[in-house]
C-alpha cells in the first residue's frame, strides 16, 4: 500500500496553502502556476465526427521548466511513460462497448469480482520475478492497494475482546497509514503509532519493505503471537531492490502503480493465505465499491502480460524489458542525487544498501523510489518549508512520525522534474 | 447509489447457503450448478503469440437454461449487452499502454482525479435528457455511486454536537444502505432506520427516486432544517420513469450501471452544489482509493458520448438510441410480468405509475428496474425462500426493512433469464 505516496494530495495541489514559511504573495503565484488548465489541452474534447466521439485523456501534472515548481511530494510514477511509449502497442488494449458489463467476473472462484485473466497474469509475474510465492495463495484485486489495506484492517479487526485493533508501523512509516486508518473513526481499528514504542501485544503491524519513505529492508518488529503482520510489498520489485527471496507471508500487498508505473489505473492485488481472511477482505470490497473496475483489471492484465512476454520470449529485445529500463533509470538518478548531495554539503542520505538479486543474478545496489533527504544545518528545522521556498515540493518528516529536518522526495517522476530538482539541490548550501 | 442492488453478493452466489427452507441436498446441487468454471471459458487466456498477450475478458453469470437457477437477486444490467453489441464500435475504446499513468487528471479543477472528458460528457448527457441541472454544480466521480454515497456520509458527518449522524431512508429502502453505513462501525455516522418512524431532527435522509426496490417516486420525508437530503438518482432515466423535471437538489448521485448498463466499469458521479461538501467528498475518495480508475472514466466518457451522439446527430438511426431500446424492452417485460402475475392469482404488484415525460415528449408509464412482488397466500411468509425452491433467486422484503411476503426481482437481466422467470411464475398457484 505504501506505493502511493499521495496522502494529502488536495492540500498539496495548491502547495502554498500549507506553507508556514512562504509569504501570501508567493502562495498566490504558486497557485497561479499550478492552475493552468491550458496544460491539459482544454480538459478533454468531444467531437462529433459522424458518430465518433473522441475523448481526450488527461496528461497528468503540467510539464516542469527551469523556473517552475517541482512537485515531488507524491510518488507519481511518470518516469515510466517513456518506456511504455517506446515499446509500441504490445501493452495497449481495445475494449468493445459491450464487454464486461456484468458486476460478476468469476463465480467459480473465491473472489467473484476478480478477472480470471488478471489473476493469471499476476501469478505469472510473481513466478517470473521470484519475489513472492503464489501457490497456496488467494489472489484478490483492489482499487489500488490502498483499498486492499483497508480490507485487511476490516478482515483482522476488532481485537478478540471487541476493542478497536491497534494498527502500528515502525517510524518512519508511510504517511497515509495513520490517516487512512483513522479517517472514518472506526470502532474496529485505530492508529496505534510507532511499532517501536508500542506497548501491547494485540495489533496489526504494517511492514513496508523496502520501506516508504526511507528504503529500509524490514521485518516484523512485534513478536507477539497476537500480532498480525501485513506486508506492504509495493516496492519489492527488481528496479528498486535486490530480490532476495520469494516472500511467503500470510498477507502481502502489491500494486501496479510502482511496479509498471500505471498509477492512474488504480489497481492493486493481495496474496492471502487464509481463506477466511480473504473472504472478509472480499466482503469489504463488496461493501465499499461492489468490486473493482474490470476495465482496469483487463488493462493491467495486458500490461503485466507484456512485461512477462518480453522476458519469456526469446524474440523480444532488451529494450522491451521493463525492470531493466527502470533499474537503469534509478541507478543513474541515484548516482546523480548522491553527487548533488555531496556537492551541497548540507544534506545527507541513508547509506546505500546492496545484495544479491536472484532476478538479475548479480549483486546490485538498492535504488529506493523515494529519497529520504536529511538536512545537517542546525537552523533548518522545517526542511519541507525550506525546500518549498526553493519551489521544490516534498513531504516533511513529521508526516512519517519523525522530525522535520528530513523530507521524502519522489525519485520516479519525469526526467524534466528530476533534472530541475538535482540542479537546484546542487546549488544549496 | 441504489443502482447496484448487489448487497450480499457473496452470500447469494451460493444461494443455497442462506436458505431457510431449502434442504442441504438442494443447496449442494445449487452450488454445483453455480460453480461451473467452464462457463467462463477457462477463466482467461494468456497466449504467447509473438509478444501479443490476449487477455480474455470474463462473461458474467453463466447462461440460463429452462432447468437452471435464475439469479434475479442483483440488478445485474445484462439486458443492455444486446444494445451495445448491436451498435458496433462507436462506444469502443482503445487505450495505449502509455496513457493516463499519472495519479492526476485535472489540477485546474476542484476534483484532481476527474477526467475532464468524463465530466464534459456527463454534463452533456444531463442537458440531453433534462433530468438534472448541471450549471452551478461540481461533477465528482466515484468508483460506482456506492463509493460516492460513503463520501457523502463522510462529508456530512458527524452531527454538529459531535455524535454520529443518523442515516435514514423510508422503508422499503435499498438493502445496502444499512450495511454500507454500518460495516466499519464508524463514529461519524450510523444507520438510523426507517425515515417514517425516525424520531429526531438531525439526520442524513437518503431519497432514492424512482425507489429501489419498489419504484416509488419520492421526496424528502423529514422536513427539519438540520436534515440533509441526498438524492439517489440511479434510476432517474427515461427507460425507467417519466422525466418530469430537471432536478436541482444539493447532492444528487448517478451511475453508469443502470443508465447505460455498464456495471462492471464501476463508475458513478455526483452533482454537488456546495463547494465545501464537494471538497470533503473528494477527500474521502482520496483516502479511500486515491482517486478513480482513469480507464473506467475514459470508457464511460466514450459510452456516454456515443449515447449523446446518437440523439444529437441526425444521421444516427433510431436503432442506436439507447433510451428507446431500453424503454421498449422494459415496457415489453412489464406487460409480460403483469400478465403472468394476473394468471398466477397469488401475486400482486404495485400499481402502474405514469406521467408526462419531457424527454420523450409524451405521457408514458413507468417501468421500474425491479419488480416488487408480493405474495397474497397466507401460508407463504418467506417469499424469497418459496421462490428459491422454484430455483428463482430474489431478495426478500426483510432486507429492505419490511416483511418477508414481498421480494425484489431484477427486471434488467438477460432475455433468457427473464423468459425463464416469467414462465415459472405463470405456473405458480
Amino acid at each position: 500500500m505504501a506505493t502511493r505516496g499521495t496522502g494529502g494530495i488536495a492540500a498539496v495541489r495548491c502547495a502554498g496553502r500549507i506553507g508556514v514559511v512562504a509569504s501570501v504573495a508567493m502562495n498566490l503565484a504558486w497557485i497561479a502556476i499550478y492552475i493552468r488548465r491550458c496544460y491539459f489541452g482544454g480538459g478533454g474534447r468531444s467531437d462529433n465526427n459522424g458518430g465518433v466521439t473522441t475523448v481526450e485523456p488527461s496528461k497528468g501534472k503540467p510539464p516542469v521548466t527551469e523556473d517552475s515548481i517541482v512537485n515531488l511530494d507524491h510518488g507519481d510514477p511518470t518516469m515510466y511513460e517513456e518506456f511504455w511509449r517506446g515499446i509500441g502497442d504490445s501493452a495497449s488494449i481495445f475494449i468493445p462497448g459491450w464487454q464486461t458489463m456484468s458486476y460478476f467476473s468469476d463465480l467459480g472462484g473465491i473472489c467473484w469480482f476478480v478477472e480470471p485473466g488478471f489473476e493469471r497474469e499476476v501469478r505469472r509475474l510473481h513466478r517470473l520475478v521470484g519475489n513472492a510465492m503464489v501457490d497456496g495463495y488467494h489472489v484478490l484485486v483492489g482499487t489500488g492497494s490502498t483499498q486492499l489495506f483497508q480490507a485487511v484492517l476490516y478482515a483482522l479487526s476488532p481485537a478478540s475482546d471487541g476493542t478497536p485493533m491497534n494498527v502500528i508501523s515502525p517510524a518512519p512509516y508511510y504517511s497515509s497509514y495513520p490517516s487512512v486508518t483513522n479517517f472514518l473513526n472506526s470502532g474496529l481499528y485505530r492508529w496505534g503509532g510507532d511499532a517501536n514504542t508500542f506497548d501491547g501485544d494485540t495489533c496489526i503491524e504494517l511492514i513496508c519493505s523496502p520501506n516508504n519513505p526511507d528504503g529500509g529492508i524490514r521485518r516484523a518488529v512485534v513478536k507477539s503471537k497476537s500480532s498480525k503482520a501485513v506486508y506492504d510489498f509495493a516496492y519489492y520489485w527488481p528496479q528498486y531492490t535486490p530480490i532476495t527471496e520469494a516472500a511467503d507471508h500470510d498477507i502481502m500487498l502489491f500494486t501496479v502503480s510502482k511496479c509498471t508505473g500505471h498509477a492512474g489505473t488504480r489497481l492493486g492485488w493481495a496474496l492471502v493465505k487464509d481463506t477466511e481472511v480473504a473472504q472478509k477482505m472480499i466482503k469489504f470490497i463488496e461493501l465499499n465499491t461492489i468490486g473493482v473496475s474490470k476495465d482496469s483489471q483487463l488493462r493491467a492484465a495486458k500490461i503485466i502480460g507484456a512485461v512477462c512476454n518480453s522476458y519469456e520470449l526469446s524474440s523480444a529485445g532488451k529494450t522491451s524489458h521493463l525492470f531493466h529500463f527502470a533499474k537503469e533509470k534509478m541507478v543513474e538518478r541515484w548516482i546523480r542525487l548522491r553527487a548533488a548531495v555531496a556537492a551541497s554539503d548540507i544534506f545527507a542520505l541513508p547509506n546505500e544498501l546492496s545484495g544479491y538479486c536472484s532476478f538479475s543474478m548479480e549483486t546490485v545496489t538498492a535504488n529506493p523510489p523515494f529519497a529520504w533527504l536529511r538536512c545537517k544545518k542546525d537552523d533548518i528545522e522545517d526542511l519541507e518549508g525550506f525546500l518549498r521556498l526553493k519551489k521544490i515540493i516534498t513531504r516533511g518528516g513529521t508526516k512519517f512520525g519523525v522530525d522535520g529536518r528530513v523530507v521524502r522526495v519522489s525519485m520516479v517522476d519525469t526526467d524534466q522534474a528530476f533534472n530541475v530538482f538535482i540542479n537546484r539541490l546542487a546549488t544549496m548550501n
